[in-house]
């Protein structure tokens, strides 16, 4: 190797001080970061080439480990194709106070399915999309997210391959693929700008870097690093800054219809014990058929049931799930989220439990607590969830458009129904843990909820994912009602 | 159908009536669960045409299904096979206060695999014995576990599977296999008793019961949950009744050897920046090609770091995964456990870490905490920290019989040095947040911790998973020990 000279050594010197003046920044920022009510996804993408793998491998040397985790994504699973798509990317979310450095990320995959065979504009343009809702759900909750395109011209990128391919030690990592991308580098080029142009938004913006001297490249991603957190930092204290009021304000519908829809329901519908008895043994055996041909069919099935306190809630899935095979079903009770499940988005807890292909979820109270619970007792602020309406639609998108059956159930009580059950469970020894000053409580809060219903009813209830508005004033009608209408969506849904 | 005699409707009625009466305890017997710190595992076990399925919904439906997890284990997926036999068991262990029920359990891969080639003696008595250590760890950590024999004459298993293919309904879960277990029943007889016997122990005993009559099965299984629920009750409280004293005892030795060990080790080793930085290059280099061979042999790395506070842990963990790819290593602080591990034994927050083949996994302090940590502040009882070395040891053989390979560390400074390094962290402004009071306080307690380590380096050291006892005043020779030593570690391991 050629002798340094005096300039060369000068400018290693120079970036040696700036790298470990950089370094004891970024420690800093994790110390602080970890206190944080936020996380920081840095997603590096870029063509073969451009330097991920050693960019990454910088930054995970210049940061604490212990405060880090780092993804790329290889083939998925076979729990993850039994999923939605973005199942994966949800479950590799790193908690509140940490770094997640992406070398692969939502656009590997598309930009690699892109070089294997060019597709229409319209499949790019719904990928692109889709990447814009998960971001947009992330960053309005949050997370930083800063998305550097490590840019490289094809002599450059030419040059790095046949360096890589040199040398026996990383040979290994040039692939074929890598040089076929390099061969239609310029039709590449044009797709990747046309995927960041269309997920470019506030908040989860495109910082595009000239890739080629190394060090540059490294430095600059690590002060980019550095300034956003500080300005996220300064963000989140404007907004704590601001402490929202503690006297709630009035709660105002935003759709009228969902309360006049809540309302006009009748509810004491008649049903002798006998007629029940014959009726719920074939609609019983016609289930158990249909959710057998959902599963062999490889399809899954996602139950919400919602409802007012007494509804009825746990009977109806006692009765529902007689009808299905035990090994492929599983109960999730909805209570507060835990300690662990509070570092992440409030749907993270839901994408964990989404079952497989050819099995069956039931979720006994839901996502649904954001627009309910959560927005009457102020447990989110309004703007968060005003957005949960949209947020939801695109989760329960995304599982039907997996091929998932999503049935979801309100459970509606007149208010007089209510109180004789709350009455009954006072006074029946096996029933007394089902009630509790807290029931008491969100019944004092009836018409605000009957509010919320409504509002979730409207604005949730899609011809892919429809709300069954359930009388349940008569029990066995409306543990009746729900299978029928399981039977109903199910063989629809499988074109029977 | 023929009508009933007024006996047979006399003999349903009180069917019936006991039913009801089972229910109500049952659910009750869930409600007294839910607030219990231990969890029910029932498992069935038998062979085809006993009735495992039925039974299983008949338990579903008596009991309330929020709090109600069932299993059974079908092929095992590739993030199972990829991983130890064990992962996918622990995986699925209900939380506190729940029951799982199992139609399948690790009892069914055994038996399956026995129908299909017959083993010698010696491997069942191998899997008899890893299913042992397993529900011993789980028995002693407070777990009710029941066990039911379905038994069932070759006969009433032919006339059961016979049964079931005539009915349209059901034909589909008559298999080829079924008929072949059919066929050798004896045989399979003859091994089911053989592994019960062996894995017959306190704390998981087999309760076998004759499968033939249906409603009496259900009914005694139901009443044998409840029963064991009631014993399995009584014995905590008469725990409880007896509380821990506060003042801990003192704190002896197991095995003397072990602090003698750790005071002969000389700590304060001479190594220049220059020498350490020629030779950490080479060991860099050397120690990235054994991983890299390492994780192309689809084995997986696990890391273990424990030592004295501000022994230098964290700069140790960056120097070694300098030397690794970063998309294929993960490194877990290990701090207290949050509320939803504390629902799980303490072993278990740990297995869900365990890597896939091909991945690293760094464990910034470890399942260790249980003989240090836990020992000396009193976190759990005496009984339960000494078992912790076996149940450990275990663990491990568990690892590195599926072809982890497992590195321990010890770093090790003196008294002086620690209280140096923690005068420097109080000055130093970028180092502050790595010392508060709680380090003061177990420096106070450092020869009770000499004693627990030196126990902890002697019972677990292990020739599958050696511990690496790292001198560590001069923080740059610990480093180059540890790559050093790990290098050797995965060359000895790949046979390099």
């Amino acid at each position: 190797m050629a002798k340094a000279t005096g300039n060369q050594r000068r400018s290693r010197k120079t970036y040696q001080a700036r790298v470990r003046a950089l370094r004891e920044d970024l420690v800093q920022m994790q110390v602080q970061l970890k206190e944080s009510p936020f996380k920081v996804l840095l997603i590096l993408a870029g063509p073969e080439g451009a330097g991920r793998g050693n960019l990454l491998n910088t930054l995970a040397g210049w940061l604490d480990p212990r405060g880090v985790e780092t993804f790329s994504f290889h083939e998925p699973t076979d729990e993850e194709r039994e999923r939605p798509l973005q199942w994966r990317f949800w479950r590799s979310l790193p908690a509140s106070g940490r770094i997640g450095l992406y070398a692969g990320s939502w656009y590997t995959e598309t930009l690699r399915e892109e070089a294997r065979s060019q597709r229409a504009l319209d499949q790019i343009g719904l990928e692109a999309e889709r990447i814009c809702h998960f971001e947009k759900l992330l960053a309005d909750s949050g997370t930083l997210i800063i998305k550097v395109w490590l840019e490289i011209s094809k002599e450059a990128q030419g040059r790095r391959l046949r360096a890589l391919r040199a040398d026996p030690l990383t040979a290994w990592r040039v692939t074929e693929e890598d040089w076929r991308h390099h061969r239609i580098y310029d039709r590449l080029a044009r797709t990747a700008k046309l995927i960041r142009t269309r997920t470019d938004r506030p908040g989860a913006r495109w910082t595009i870097l000239k890739a080629e001297d190394e060090p540059t490249r490294d430095l600059r991603v690590g002060q980019l690093l550095l300034s956003r957190f500080h300005q996220q930092q300064a963000r989140f204290e404007r907004l704590t800054g601001s402490a929202s009021p503690v006297a709630l304000p009035p709660v105002k519908p935003l759709r009228a219809s969902g309360r006049r829809l809540l309302r006009a329901l009748p509810l004491d519908q008649e049903l002798s014990a006998k007629d029940y008895e014959a009726a719920r043994e074939k609609w019983l055996g016609r289930l158990n058929q249909a959710v057998r041909a959902a599963l062999a069919a490889k399809r899954s099935l996602v139950f919400v049931f919602e409802g007012w306190d007494a509804a009825g809630k746990g009977g109806a899935i006692r009765r529902l799930t007689s009808a299905i095979d035990p090994r492929f079903y599983s109960v999730i009770p909805v209570a507060k989220p835990t300690d662990e499940e509070k570092q992440y988005h409030y749907l993270w807890r839901f994408w964990r439990q989404i079952p497989r292909d050819g099995r069956v979820a039931i979720f006994d109270r839901s996502w649904y607590g954001r627009v309910l619970v959560e927005r009457l007792e102020g447990f989110c602020r309004e703007a968060e969830w005003k957005r949960a309406f949209g947020e939801i639609n695109d989760f329960e998108q995304q599982l039907t458009g997996h091929g998932t059956i999503v049935l979801k159930y309100w459970l509606h009580v007149s208010y007089k129904e209510q109180l004789r059950r709350f009455r009954e469970r006072e006074v029946t020894a096996y029933k007394q843990h089902k009630i509790n000053a807290e029931d008491w409580r969100n019944r004092d809060k009836w018409s605000a909820y009957e509010i919320a219903v409504g509002d979730m009813l409207v604005l949730t209830d899609r011809r892919t994912a429809p709300w069954h508005l359930v009388p349940a004033n008569n029990k066995r009608f409306a543990r009746l009602e729900i299978l029928r209408s399981a039977c109903r969506q199910i063989e629809a849904a499988l074109g029977a």
